[in-house]
């Protein structure tokens, strides 16, 4: 039924995760309205990232870069490590702009319930990186949850000895968030780390 | 930030309809996930999407063909053309199955608010079509709008004399709807058109 360039186009869409059927077909469609320009920058850019983007030797953050942008500037805090599962977590951070130390992206992690253990996740080069680097504080920023703290506790356990400090992010209560919507891991954890006022 | 060619790819998601900054960066980063001949049909697709798809030079169908698959389809039946504002309800149709007549699509629909008028939606090759053709019954499949109104008040004006029989979609309650979300202009036209049950 419809042409085969725009059948293809719609089965493309649909490689992407959250797109359906529907929204494949409303984008396909959308593409017709576009610029040649921009059509022409939208399908160089899908190559190019494919072929030109790939984990920093060093930190595993995304780069089409001989280093990532990170490992490049020499102005960064060579003290202070900020360990994430995900390079995305790096942007988010660095969007932010309040931090200034290093990052180190993991291979994702750990969690035995999906067959993922400590030697799937890159920890070798995390370590290396700990011992040669001489941070004096490392931040583990991963997602709260199970995963999170088993991969902390983890991490944790075999750096210990290097007489490195280490620290999570707080979690707690959201800012803006209704308490009764709260689950109660969140609360347990809200009140556990509770700060005393100054 | 953002390697460059990372940032294209979120910059060409934003081309898109709906797409926002955080949506984009979603999506571009999954493209690192896909497989290189997803990422390179994707690529292929954009531009032959934009580079051969084009209004039939019958009915406005769009099609990277000669003639669109319904004007090359024999089959089909000729006395009944089915007037579209767009060349998607032509495949919703199509979708459904149920029509087995014509289609011509028309280049929107008039809206003087928008200074749209009839001679800006290609009103003439769809009067030209209906004098050479002699179809029995042209069906307006306009959205329920003003817009939809005049545009099909406009042409039966126009094909006034024709001897065409000249119809529009039943509008009125929708199937499963509840009765007290449904708006007043709807539930008046509901009224109007009630049917006798036999």
């Amino acid at each position: 039924m419809y042409p085969d360039s725009l059948k293809n186009l719609i089965e493309s869409f649909k490689f992407l995760p959250g797109i359906g059927e529907k929204t494949a077909e409303r984008l396909a469609f959308s593409v017709l309205d576009l610029e040649e320009e921009q059509v022409s920058l939208f399908s160089n850019s899908l190559i190019d990232v494919k072929q030109k983007i790939h984990p920093c030797p060093i930190c595993n953050t995304f780069t089409d870069d001989e280093k990532c942008f990170i490992c490049n500037d020499f102005s960064r805090d060579n003290d202070v490590l900020c360990v994430v599962e995900d390079t995305k977590n790096v942007f988010l951070f660095e969007k932010l702009g309040m931090f200034h130390g290093k990052y180190h992206v993991l291979e994702g992690l750990i969690s035995p319930l999906d067959g993922i253990n400590p030697e799937d996740i890159g920890l070798d080069k995390l370590i290396d990186r700990v011992k040669n680097e001489k941070f004096k504080e490392i931040i583990f920023a991963f997602r709260p949850s199970i995963e999170g703290e088993t991969t902390a506790l983890y991490i944790k356990r075999v750096l210990d000895g290097l007489g490195v400090k280490i620290t999570r992010l707080a979690s707690g209560v959201p800012m803006g968030a209704d308490m009764e919507y709260v689950d109660s891991l969140t609360l347990e954890r809200a009140l556990n780390d509770r700060k005393e006022i100054e």
